[in-house]
């Protein structure tokens, strides 16, 4: 298998950090997606909806969605649990994963994607352009700052984001922090659980995958 | 438990629809969206997110995110299953429910949020105020058709979404199908794929949850 990858983005970053926390190597190559390399014919014969990251199998099968691989290779090793275990737990993590992603990752994306020149004519990812908005920048900053404040109120009563173990979801949220650096954007001082929360990840050897 | 819904909006809908097709009855309270009963002290004491759909178990524990929802119960009863048995299908359902929730769901729901008188200042869902921004009905309009054709390029090659079983993505799609009536965009004569799955789901007694 393959995975199609571009280290400096945040869902590929995703995927890299989840497979180091289970252990698991796979063969990678980039796709630079600051050259636009993910819309060259070469890589649209290869995943058509041309996003990376982006998982070929052995037998051509193509997984896109960082949280379709991460399932896949949850499914094939499940230790450790990256999803839960009970189903209350299964479902926290697929709450606060859907939560870092909806009111985090995309809030932050929408900011950026808005705004940054490198952007123009790719508000969204995929094979297709859309014209920046700009009326979603200030947006997606106000609800950036309104995520981490969701993730402050949340840590200042849980070790982690589903419970007292480590998820997929903390992955996710830890990725969200990080991209925000990008929109500059950062966990303010007060938010002193948020900040114990992120420096415990981010101790983890798994963060700099 | 207690499952809160709000029967005409497409989220609670797909978890209605998840549990009529596992046999599994929960009660149910209604939270009015129309008239803003979400954003109630009332509503707020019990979910302080504003969002529907929302279960509470007995013990006082509370689950938003249909999907995660539609996963709690998933684990507590596997059959039938609708997340997908083995790893690729666990996938391959993650990935087809993802796209349609991107793709189609949210499309459908920028082009009438940002449109409709009903919801000035809501935007987006939950507890905060959005403003409505105008450019996001066109986008959302051209996503939705787009959406469209990604179904039945789809559908072309596969039964259902994910592979030739029925999932928890068809019950994102169909109801996406169904809520694009809202913005008046419906499932064109030439995709003939997409029409005769989309009939194949809603002869399901699901349909009708």
């Amino acid at each position: 298998m393959k995975l199609y990858d571009y280290p400096p983005a945040p869902n590929p970053r995703r995927v890299r950090i989840f497979l180091a926390e289970k252990g698991i190597e796979v063969p990678t190559e980039a796709v630079d997606l600051r050259q636009g390399a993910q819309l060259s014919e070469a890589f649209r014969r290869i995943n058509p909806q041309c996003v990376v990251p982006y998982l070929v199998l052995d037998d051509g099968t193509g997984i896109s969605e960082s949280i379709a691989i991460c399932r896949y290779f949850e499914a094939l090793q499940p230790d450790p649990p990256l999803f839960g275990k009970t189903p209350l737990e299964q479902a926290l993590v697929e709450m606060w994963s859907r939560r870092a992603e909806f009111e985090g990752l995309l809030a932050v994306a929408d900011a950026l994607r808005n705004s940054a020149p490198a952007f123009k004519n790719r508000a969204l990812p995929g094979h297709d352009d859309y014209e920046q908005i700009p009326a979603l920048v200030e947006r997606g900053q106000r609800r950036t700052k309104r995520f981490f404040d969701v993730l402050e109120e949340r840590l200042a009563h849980s070790t982690f984001l589903a419970g007292d173990f480590f998820s997929v979801a903390d992955i996710t949220a830890f990725v969200t922090v990080d991209f925000a650096g990008w929109i500059k954007l950062t966990l303010p001082e007060t938010h002193i659980n948020a900040r114990r929360w992120y420096e415990t990840v981010r101790a983890r050897p798994s963060a700099s995958a």
